[in-house]
Parts: C-alpha cells; structure tokens; sequence
C-alpha cells in the first residue's frame, strides 16, 4: 500500500456508510496528517442504482451492484462489508479475502457464527479481516484486547453491549414507564426496529459476546451453546423493588474463566448503584474486565450511531494502511510536531466556586455580588453561613461561566476590601 | 525479528520492572498463544550489582551496570527503559536509539520535556519508542489516542492522572479527613512519595497531559507554558460544602479545541456527582474524551503500580513485535481456535432476586424460605408488603451465592406450591 492514496470500497451505504463518509469528507486533511495518505471511496456496491440518496459522496465515487466491481478490481485496497446479513455479507467478505483483498466489517451477526471459517480465510490469504465496528460501536475494546491487553489473562469480562435494551431498562428505571412505553419510545427515537427482538431478546449482545469470547480467550464458544435471556416484558414493578434496594436492572453479557472453563452468558441482572456499569445509561455502552495484570479496565462510549460506528471502521482502515508502514510513535506522519497555539489563560471560560471568608455585618453579600457583577460574573448560588454579627464567616459562590479575566479582576478587587479577612479559595467547575 | 524468542533488556529493576518480569513468568504460555514467540529478559542495567533482590528473574538473565553491555549487544531487540530521571535515561534511551534498537518507556516526565527530540531521533532510524506505561498505568489511552481514535479530531479530553492526588482527594471526601491526614495516608499505603510534590502539586498529571496533548492534537504544548495548579494544603471546609452542593473536587488535567487554538492545564475543579468522573475514586486514573465522530469515550482503570503498568510496558513489546507479523485478526498466532471448556450451566454461581406472588397467609414466608434452606439457598434480604389477609401478594428475597441447579430445583418446587399464584420472577444480581 505505498501509494499516495488507499481505494476502498463501501458493500452497503447505509448509517454506517454514510457516516463513515462523512467523516472522511470532515476529516480529511486530519487523517492525512495521521496517516499520509488519503483514504478514497472509489465504489459503493448497493442493491438499488436508482435510489435516491441524501448523502451524496465524492462525484468520482461509483455506484455498481455487481460484486464483481469490487473483488475484481485491482485499484481497491480494502473492502469495507456495511450490508449486514449473512448471505450476501458472506459472499462479499470470502471473495474479496480471496481475491487478495484486506476486509472491514461491521457484522456481527456473521462474525459471531461464521468467524472462524473467515479468519482462517483470512489467514491463509494472509490478509486483514477487522472488526472493531462489531462491538460496542465506537469503543475500542476489539484492539483493546487484541493488543493492548494482549499479555493479560482476562478473568472476567462484563458488558452492557446493547443501547436499545439499555435505553428501555433506563427509562424504565428513571421515568417509572413500563415495557411497552419505553419500547415504543425507543422505536420513535430510531434505536429499535419495528420487529425488536434482536435486541430486546438478547441476541445481538450475544453476537458481541461471542466475538469477545474468541479475543480474550482465544477459544471458540459457539452462539447455539450460549445461555441467551433478554429483556422482554420486564415487570415495572422488579425494577421499582430493585431501585428500593439500591440496585438497577441492565441486561449484561458476560465471560468469567472459573477453574478452566468459560462461563458465559446473556442475562439481565441487579447492579448495584454504586458499580460503574450502574451509571452507563441510555444507548450507551461500556465493557468492564478484569486481566490478571491490569486488574480492573472500562471502556465506556456510544454503542451505535453513524459516525461512532463509522469512526470504529475508520480506526479498522487506518490500522490496515499503517501495518505496512514504519513505526507509529506520534500518532503522525511527521514526527516534527508544530508548536501548540496556546490560548491564553486569561481567555478561558469557566463556572467558578468561590469562598470568601468576611465580617459578617450588613451589605456584605450587596458589595461582593456587585462587584462580580461589573465584572459579569454572574451568580448561579451562594451560601452565607448565618453567625452572630462581627464574626468572620465564610460565603461561597457558585458561579455562571465567567472568563478568567473578569474572575482575576473582581478577585483582586474583593481581596482589597477591608471587610475581608483572608484571599478568596477559588476553584473551577467543570 | 523472525526469532522464535525476543530479547529484551530493562533499564533499571524497581516497582514496574519487577511487575513486568513477573507477568511475563506468570503468563509465559500465553504470551506465546498471542506472540508465537518467547520474551526472554537477557539483561537488566542497575546501578548495585550487590544489592540483594527479592525479585529473582531468569537464572540466565543478566546483570550489569555497563550501559554498553546494552547498547553494544546485537543480540537484544528492545530495550525497556524503567530508571525514570531525565538523565541516565535520556543517555540511555537515545544511546538504544542510535544503536538500532526499539525503546519502550513508562517515564513521562522525560518525555514530557524531550519526546519531540527523541520521536525524531526514532524516526531518523526508524525504530520503536513506545510508551504506554508514561500515561495513566494499564489504561490503553496512548494506544487508543495513536490508533482507535486516531480519524477523530478530540474537541476535549480530561483526566484524572495522578491516583495519589486522587486517592487523597477521596480520602479526605468520603471520611471527612484533612489534607496533612489523607497525605499520611497516602505516604503510608506507599500511593505518595516522602516529597510529595510531583502528585500533589500537579507536575505528574502536567507531564501525562503534555504526552497526551500531543497525540490527540499532533502539536506540542510545552510543559513549563502549562497552566498548573495542585491540591497541596486544600481545605476540607471546600471539599464539605461542594458535597453539599452535589459536587466533588478532583483534580484534573484538560485540554480543549476553543477556535483552532488549545486551551490547556492542570486544575482541581469541582464535578457533579452523576458526571461520569465523580465515580473515579481512590488510586484510579480515567480518561474521558470526546471526538468529532466518536462522541464522549471513558477509558477507566488503576494508574500506578508494579502489574497494572507492566501490563503498558508488556503491550508496547508486543506491539513492537506484532508490528513485523502477519494481520492480527484474532489476536493469536493460530486462528484456529479451539471450542472452549463451557461451564454447564447448572454450576453457575451467583446471587439472586425472586419475587413470588403468594396468597398472603401464616406460614408462607416461612415455607418459602424452608424450602430455600434445603436447596442451600441462604436469604439476604425480604420485602414483603403487609396486605389484608388472603389477598395475592408479592414477596421478594435477595439471597447469598447459590447454585444455578439449586435455584432451578427450588423455583421448581417453589412454583407448584398451593398459595403461589403466578411462576417466580427471577434475576441474578452481580
């Protein structure tokens, strides 16, 4: 791949599609920097060439339905299968793979009960077939335990890998609705299908599960072997009783290494409030693990959605293109890095706590707001401690966003009053 | 590095050296699953040969004080810089550098001030120097920054990088101590140094933000231009009445795009209590970031310590070594994986939640929690609701660990019980 530009083609231009295009189009002089190359979109193979299309991508792109336009192009230097299924998909990743092609997937569905057979392909080809994209969107858990983690040994590995059942059990949790509701809520807001039970029934997390599985472990768990049970239907009431106990229904997929064997499944489960996973709400999602060195890692993010899926294709493409290249110390092409422009501390914005300790007498709480006041910083609250009259007290501010400047000047200005006793304790907000 | 066994030679045999010497013992086979290949550490570089360790390596391992006997031997493949200080390492480093060899590094404050020197120097011979370990222990965040998120432009990214700063701001939150009690603390559990300084102060976390500013921005922001504020002295009157108003103070390290130019520094700030940051506690580090195309990520997990950093520095040598290979796909040398050791089901153990819904009558609770007994199943917690007499009514237990095929006979018997109106509600709780 040493050319000055890498040609990929999309199988399939749907959100995912079109949100890896739009970053590519948004980003592009960004990625050069990282990568030195442009990364091109020379063919998109769709079922339907006369569709209308909203997201319109580079004039030079071409539209075919011929998968042949893709395996037998020379010029491509990576497929990039966004059609989902695990027919066409199929035949898709197998004949670019053997046409000598490196391969991006999305699919989860296919990797989870077709994944050995591909990687083997793969393998023997000695191409690519990455998968970041199949699991928890933009998070990078595939390369996380393909080598970060690599030397580990993961003991346990706890995820909340489906937003769409996350979503239902958090506003069921959270606004007191009951299943239905909060499923139809899901599907006005377009995170689930009208027909949900790849999500609500726990399937699709047990995709993810069982690609997971093959990269912590090394070892194969087949998806008809693994305990499957979802969400569908959960009763109001056990949510209620969970909260009253300090707990929160999620539905979760997990691995634990017990003596030797894999223990595994798809389930909901009580966590309690105070566990990370408990606060990853909504369409989020986070894998919790824990490797026998590291001990305990989250990775915490958006599980679906055009451009974090898109960006974890992305990521896929990049890795491929840097494999061939020299090592990857900066993260740039150009080790050489330029000086930061650096704003100026007085120019930063933020909300801001103040305590300041005064003699506590009329007029005080008048003088110190006016002065923030003129120099617009405005209060949000403020808490005077009630004394006997004469002592010195503290008053605290919490502040609206205000600029450094200003909060340096009144602070000078308060710090001069004869009433004040000692300079002001100032934090930031964030 | 076409060899069946790489070898490495640390610099320097404290905390980290050790840790990572002993993973590479403790995980050996694995390393090999994952690599096809052995880490053999040949030397280790200290400054007392005489000194008596605890730690014992490899019996072929060497010893030396002689910089040379790394430098000079065309035998080794990496060298592991782990002495910290900015002078024998740099020689160290750019000596390795200059003789061929790849680097691995976990001192930050080295690179914080000369990185750009020494990723030149890197780069003029087209070698490895690698660094996970100088930013945030076992955390993969200059993996995720250089690679995964590396299409993304970061419009923001806090941490909270030093754990001792952390763990005394926790302290001194959750038990009400002051800042001279929690440092003690710190310096007793061996999390602060005698000289606290570089954590409390804010120098630690300026150098990791240094480091992580230039892989999420490719400029260099440089570390005496930093904005740096600490929490040394910090008044637990502030840390009690931010509670008050919901927040929590911690100290972090920022970096944000305002219009083309990066607004940066270290900071104690005050965070509410349901931001993802505020569950950060204790020795914890975390990242949150948020990119153009992947929205807000949290990477979460233990900063210091002699497994959770030998983890970083033993990615970095796989990395290195990976970078020669073939497409990792699956993250093991042989993609084809075996079937794994599935636990039946019927041996998982875990705690549960049954809710029973039962006609309300004397005795009931006490047959529901007989039959229990019997099948080793120990009560935690009951709810029931007092309702009139002969009415149907739930009851929900918590129960301690039990078995699955315990569970299973007890719900079974429990289900064809005469008052027992409906099949038994049921979650395990984790």
């Amino acid at each position: 791949m040493e050319k000055t530009s890498i040609n990929i083609a999309l199988a399939g231009f749907g959100t995912v599609g079109t949100g890896l295009q739009d970053i590519l189009q948004n980003n592009r002089d960004w990625i050069k920097k990282r990568l030195g190359k442009d990364i091109n979109i020379k063919k998109i193979l769709v079922k339907d060439l006369n569709k209308v299309r909203t997201s319109i991508p580079d004039p030079h792109t071409i539209f075919t339905n011929n998968l042949e336009d893709l395996t037998e192009d020379p010029d491509l230097d990576i497929v990039v299968e966004l059609i989902g299924g695990k027919t066409t998909a199929y035949e898709i990743i197998s004949r670019a793979l053997e046409s000598g092609k490196s391969v991006v997937t999305a699919n989860k569905a296919l990797l989870a009960e077709k994944g050995p057979e591909l990687f083997n392909l793969a393998s023997k080809n000695n191409l690519g077939l990455y998968y970041e994209a199949s699991v928890a969107g933009g998070i990078p858990i595939v390369q996380t335990l393909k080598e970060s983690l690599a030397g580990n040994r993961i003991k346990s590995l706890t995820g909340i890998l489906n937003g769409t059942a996350n979503f239902i059990l958090s506003e069921m949790t959270h606004n007191q609705i009951d299943y239905d509701s909060a499923l139809g809520e899901a599907q006005e807001l377009g995170y689930a299908e009208a027909e949900p039970s790849l999500d609500v029934d726990g399937f699709d997390a047990a995709h993810k599960l069982t690609i997971l599985i093959r990269l912590a472990h090394g070892e194969d768990y087949p998806l008809h072997m693994l305990p499957i049970k979802g969400i569908r239907g959960i009763d109001p009431y056990d949510i209620g009783k969970a909260k009253d106990f300090g707990y929160q229904i999620k539905l979760l997929a997990q691995v634990k290494e017990k003596s030797g064997s894999l223990q595994a499944g798809v389930f909901p489960a009580l966590i309690q409030n105070d566990h990370m996973l408990a606060k990853v709400d909504g369409p989020f999602n986070a894998v919790l693990l824990e490797g026998n060195a590291v001990g305990p890692i989250m990775l915490y993010g958006q599980g679906a959605g055009d451009l974090p899926t898109g960006s974890a294709v992305l990521s896929d493409i990049m890795s491929l293109v840097n494999k061939e290249t020299g090592y990857n110390n900066t993260g740039f092409v150009d080790s050489n890095l330029p000086y930061a422009n650096m704003l100026q501390a007085e120019h930063t914005v933020f909300k801001h706590y103040f305590r300041f300790t005064v003699k506590d007498r009329p007029g005080v709480l008048s003088i110190l707001s006016g002065i923030m006041g003129e120099h617009n910083i405005s209060i949000a609250q403020v808490v005077q401690k009630q004394e006997s009259e004469g002592q010195f007290v503290p008053v605290v501010f919490l502040t609206h966003s205000a600029q450094e400047k200003d909060v340096q000047n009144a602070l000078q200005e308060i710090n001069e009053l004869s009433f004040v006793k000692a300079p002001a304790i100032h934090y930031v907000i964030l």
